[in-house]
């Protein structure tokens, strides 16, 4: 038995610092074990007690009888350091750190907690400045919340760890209001040693979770973060996320260029994209997401069927469905004859979509003839049943309808409580019936549906890692100038501009001579990266009049900078070609590419996405990159938007794999890279890019 | 007294069709008057029964002993007519109709409704479909709903007028709930004669609220609303509204270019804004956002302290206010030092923003002192405190706290409830202090205070009527070609490109000569609008180039249209100017100007913006268009982005204006307009129109 599995699912509980007091937060742990019905052994720990609520005490740890599979903490701070190396020292599976003044309260905590890391030697520690852990599924409360006075704790299958100890309380009386069963909750806090990415990969394997729910505050170890989503979604447990800081992510990103394209809070969007996690995008979703998907029924399509018993609030859902994409088509036929059926002779509507039942009485037979019906009808993948003011007065009436005709039906159902009912709520989600409050909270639940669904298919796009191509020497260091970044980007398969680099303006005639009619005049530096700032860029340049182009350049470098430039770059003047930015971002949470329009409209709009680089040094897959074009608002004007010429997509795709695949091979050796622009001639005629920036880390003498 | 004074404040109320039985819908409103402790005299009118609930009862409508204030008609459809009529010969002063079966069901039911309509004579009548009217303020429940059941209905300051009766008991249900007061509630449903403007206006008038909510499925008569919405902010009363059918009314809009480049439901953005109501964008904020404007207190600034009760949620909130532009700044020194001196000694993190109490105990003394102290201080403009699981057990602990000191406080005060605790938001809800469920709730919130306070000060920029210039005659009906377009546009005042019109290569090749080494060569037709979909479009042509040009023109419109073209037109050719698309949007709702970046980028990424023009044919005000021009995305692209020329934005202004004061010189004559692109020249070069169209209503004869 692991010490993950010990803490999970412990056989004993020792509780350090167990108070006789009930009402005092140290003598909440005892109480709640029995309580909530723990069936292993509690000792309680405290050298004042000889008995807690009918319990031996110990004096101290050495007097326990056994080591404990787990210990709860209840000390303060300053005594917690010394009872978790005793703890450690008999062989305590883990130990759950309740006492706060740690890494959250500046740099002595940060000291203290280090230290704490260390008394716990190989015990594992979950905490500091947790609220514990909670084991609905096997009734173990390793907690001081309060949240755990709620009597009824119903066990379920969505999982939830939440890096905030307040908000998994929080979470927790708010599922339990909703009839919402929750598997297992646990506070990571400050995560000292035992992190989020660790519980993800537990739950994965735990057999009561179906769904796991994320409080994040931040993800410490990014690739430990994938590689334990990656596992929950191999074994079909979706995991759904909610993110707070992310103004501050903001400001961080905005630091480099292509960091400031990205946008606010894009790392974790890529993060999640990659990890197969779906974003929540309001708190509230954090519950009313995992709650639809904790039952396994799928969504085969998007043709909801909605069934109210009170006017309006059909209508106000199918409004919130219809605005995430979700079609209410009317009943077919059959189906309208058959929910006609069931009540001939009266005025009910129940040949429209929403189909309404009010003016036919609240009956429970109607009722339940008309899910039937609706759950066996060709015409619908999924159903929303809307309960009205009888959910006040008769609250298991529309729930005990949908209870009997649930068996054996596999589509998704849920159901909309229009007017304050909390009762209906709670009954409906003990039924198995997630049960909203917000109709916004149905289609976004709706939407995870789809989405959770859609992400298995698309799962099977690995590559082998790409390698450094043969005879690759990396003889720079530092900024690399435009010619040579461009250089560095074709050995891995992105071809530049025809170019020339010169040095006069004999040079510069020669090479316009080669290059064309009309071409392009750039100062060519290794520190100077905003060329044009200085003058140092000249398009559209007729080929007659390029030596003196080239000294009026000199002369406007010279006054913008004080130097005297001494080499120039004659390119290619290309026309007639979409304008992409490619860019790799680098960021704590990991690397990635940035994939943009160019152009200043798409930079003001932020049109910009962000695609993940495996952690392996491979880079993205074609299918990776066209699933990220796609994103982009402006796709259509490389897809023959308005009778436009289509752009080469298939050369855009492997320019970007072949960027993506560079970055992996160099890894930290390549600090910056970015083409700006791109272009994207029309079909058959490839790309190029035009300009480039790359920074190498020197080579270490 | 008017009819609809006396609807909404009655002295006598008759039930006709009342139920002795209080479980049928029928007998429920005289149930509910005498419930909710309504003061007048009650008459109900049946047959079969000589008293109800010690009620005399009367047989039939003539033998009521006075013409009814208001009479309640609780008979099917079918009996519903013959009643009305009665109740009008009597002289009653409104009929509230109950009945389904209207013009909700279809044409029968549009006729038997306009049947309704024409017996009710002088009567006003509200319905029919309706749930009825509550008046909270005097005990007035002129209703069948079953959230009367509610015992204890709160008096407040919100109004809430809904056009579908369920929403409007739901929300009834869920604002008792809340603890969020209601002055008056009405269900207009299918407005056969009164409708939601109506009440508007009856709200802006009544004392007793302060703010008025609207759910809102259609606006019936778009100035009748405009005006009633103006009304009411002229009186200091915040309008906020939830509109639904989002989804149809962007398809709707798509019928022309103007109205696909606007978007979905931009319609209702552009009437709200014109008329300053805000648009809750949730089903949620149509709660949350009127709880926090029912008091008084005004927004002075972004700057908001968060006091909590409880780790976790206090960031979480923060978060969210972050996100929707709201400041938090930790406590400058003297407020930081006044916190640490409540309780010194304590391991309180007192002195940074989010203010968190939860270690220093939650004794009222403190909460109390906090609360004062971030309400006196100079920092922060707003205070949120966060209430955590104490919410739960006591739950007026906080809000006793806050109701201690807010006498004489003058910033807003809002809650934010972590965990379940329904009792702490009613609590505090009638303590006069908001309180949410959600954390975007609260931030909601503060940007509609923000966005009512902001709009009372812009409100200030009504123009004269600008008249047809003097001179003006519009011969042509149908639609204009490109010259006669910009000749009429001109006529108001937006300079058009320099052009010529030509109807061979000699004449365009003398065009040229006048226009300038380079050229623009169009086909010039009344009835073909997309010419570059026929090879009529020819940009940058060489003076020299033009005959041939013109010639190959000639043929590429024969081939495409099978008619040989006998117009051309020769423009200048314009180059480093902004693109600016400007037109006309007719609707349903009213009309309005479409503000928009050229280009296919900025059309691609929707970056548009509407504004209303006033109904009293006078155009919008340079302010206005200022305001719909910073709205725009792309903004800075005219502002000087990037080291870029500024472009002449009063030049720009000026023609939006001038074309605003067409479309509401011209009114219905007009029936299209767009000029795309229109080109923004450098600053102080001014403006030109490209290209042009205009669809006039022909003369008649």
């Amino acid at each position: 038995m692991s010490a993950l599995d010990k803490l999970l699912r412990p056989r004993s509980v020792a509780v350090v610092g167990a108070s006789a007091d009930p009402a005092k937060t140290s003598g909440r742990p005892v109480a709640y074990l029995r309580k909530h019905g723990f069936q292993g052994s509690i000792y309680p720990v405290n050298p004042k007690a000889s008995e807690i609520d009918g319990l031996r005490c110990y004096p101290d740890i050495r007097s326990l009888p056994q080591a404990p599979d787990v210990a709860i903490v209840v000390l303060g701070a300053e005594r917690t350091q010394q009872a978790v190396r005793e703890l450690s020292a008999i062989g305590t599976g883990a130990a759950i750190v309740l006492a706060s003044g740690y890494s959250e309260s500046g740099e002595e905590g940060a000291r203290r907690q280090q230290a704490l890391r260390e008394a716990a030697g190989a015990m594992r520690i979950l905490g500091p400045n947790t609220i514990g852990l909670v084991n609905l599924t096997d009734r173990v409360t390793l907690s001081a919340s309060g949240a755990l006075e709620i009597d009824d704790l119903q066990p379920g299958a969505v999982g939830l760890v939440s890096q905030s100890g307040g908000i998994l309380g929080a979470l927790l009386s708010r599922a339990a209001a909703r009839g919402v069963g929750l598997s297992k909750l646990i506070s990571t806090s400050n995560e000292a040693d035992l992190e989020l990415a660790d519980f993800v990969d537990a739950l994965a394997d735990d057999p009561a979770t179906r769904v796991i729910a994320l409080y994040v505050e931040s993800i410490r170890h990014p690739a430990k973060f994938r590689a334990a989503a990656r596992k929950a979604r191999a074994a079909g447990k979706p995991v759904v996320a909610f993110k707070i800081g992310r103004s501050e992510s903001g400001a961080r990103a905005a630091a480099s260029h292509t960091g400031a394209l990205a946008g606010a809070d894009a790392m974790y969007d890529a993060l999640f994209e990659d990890a197969g996690v779906i974003r929540a995008q309001t708190f509230s979703d954090l519950l009313d997401i995992p709650a639809a998907l904790a039952h396994a029924r799928k969504l085969p399509g998007r043709r909801v069927a909605i069934l109210t018993s009170t006017g309006g609030a059909g209508t106000l859902v199918a409004d919130c469905l219809g605005l995430a994409g979700f079609e209410l088509p009317a009943p077919d036929d059959a189906t309208g004859a058959a929910l006609r059926a069931l009540q001939p002779g009266t005025p009910a509507a129940l040949d429209r979509n929403p189909i309404d039942v009010t003016l036919a009485g609240l009956q429970p037979e109607l009722l339940r003839g008309a899910i039937r019906i609706l759950l066996d009808s060709g015409s619908y993948d999924a159903l929303v049943v809307i309960v009205g003011s009888s959910g006040v007065a008769q609250p298991e009436l529309m729930a005990g309808a949908l209870k009997d005709t649930l068996a054996g039906a596999t589509k998704p159902v849920m159901a909309y409580i229009s007017p304050h009912a909390p009762r209906a709520a709670e009954v409906l989600g003990r039924y198995g019936i997630p049960a909203f409050h917000t109709p916004e909270g149905v289609s976004a639940a709706m939407a995870a549906m789809w989405q959770a669904q859609a992400r298995v298919e698309a799962d099977n796009t690995a590559l082998p890692n790409a390698g450094l191509p043969d005879g690759l020497e990396l003889a720079e260091g530092g900024s690399l100038d435009e010619a040579q970044a461009k250089a560095l980007f074709a050995r891995f398969g992105v071809p530049g501009v025809k170019e020339i680099v010169v040095r006069d303006e004999a040079q510069a005639a020669q090479a316009a001579a080669a290059l064309g009619p009309r071409v392009v005049l750039k100062l060519l530096s290794r520190h100077i990266t905003h060329k044009s700032d200085v003058g140092g860029v000249a398009v559209n340049v007729a080929q007659e009049d390029v030596p003196a182009r080239l000294r009026q350049m000199r002369e406007d470098v010279l006054r913008h900078t004080g130097d005297t430039p001494c080499a120039f770059l004659v390119q290619e003047m290309v026309t007639g070609a979409a304008e992409v930015i490619v860019g790799l971002h680098r960021d704590p949470l990991g690397s990635a590419i940035l994939l943009g329009m160019g152009g200043v409209v798409a930079e003001l709009v932020r049109d910009t996405t962000l695609l993940m680089l495996p952690e392996d040094g491979t880079g993205l897959s074609p299918a990776q990159v066209m699933a990220g074009l796609r994103r982009l608002k402006t796709w259509p004007l490389l897809d023959g938007y308005r009778g436009r010429e289509r752009a080469d997509v298939p050369a855009l795709v492997h320019a970007v794999v072949a960027f993506s695949r560079m970055a992996g091979a160099l890894g930290d050796r390549l600090i910056e890279a970015e083409i700006n622009p791109l272009f994207v001639r029309p079909a058959g005629q490839g790309v190029c890019a035009a300009d480039g920036v790359a920074v190498l880390q020197n080579r270490p003498n």
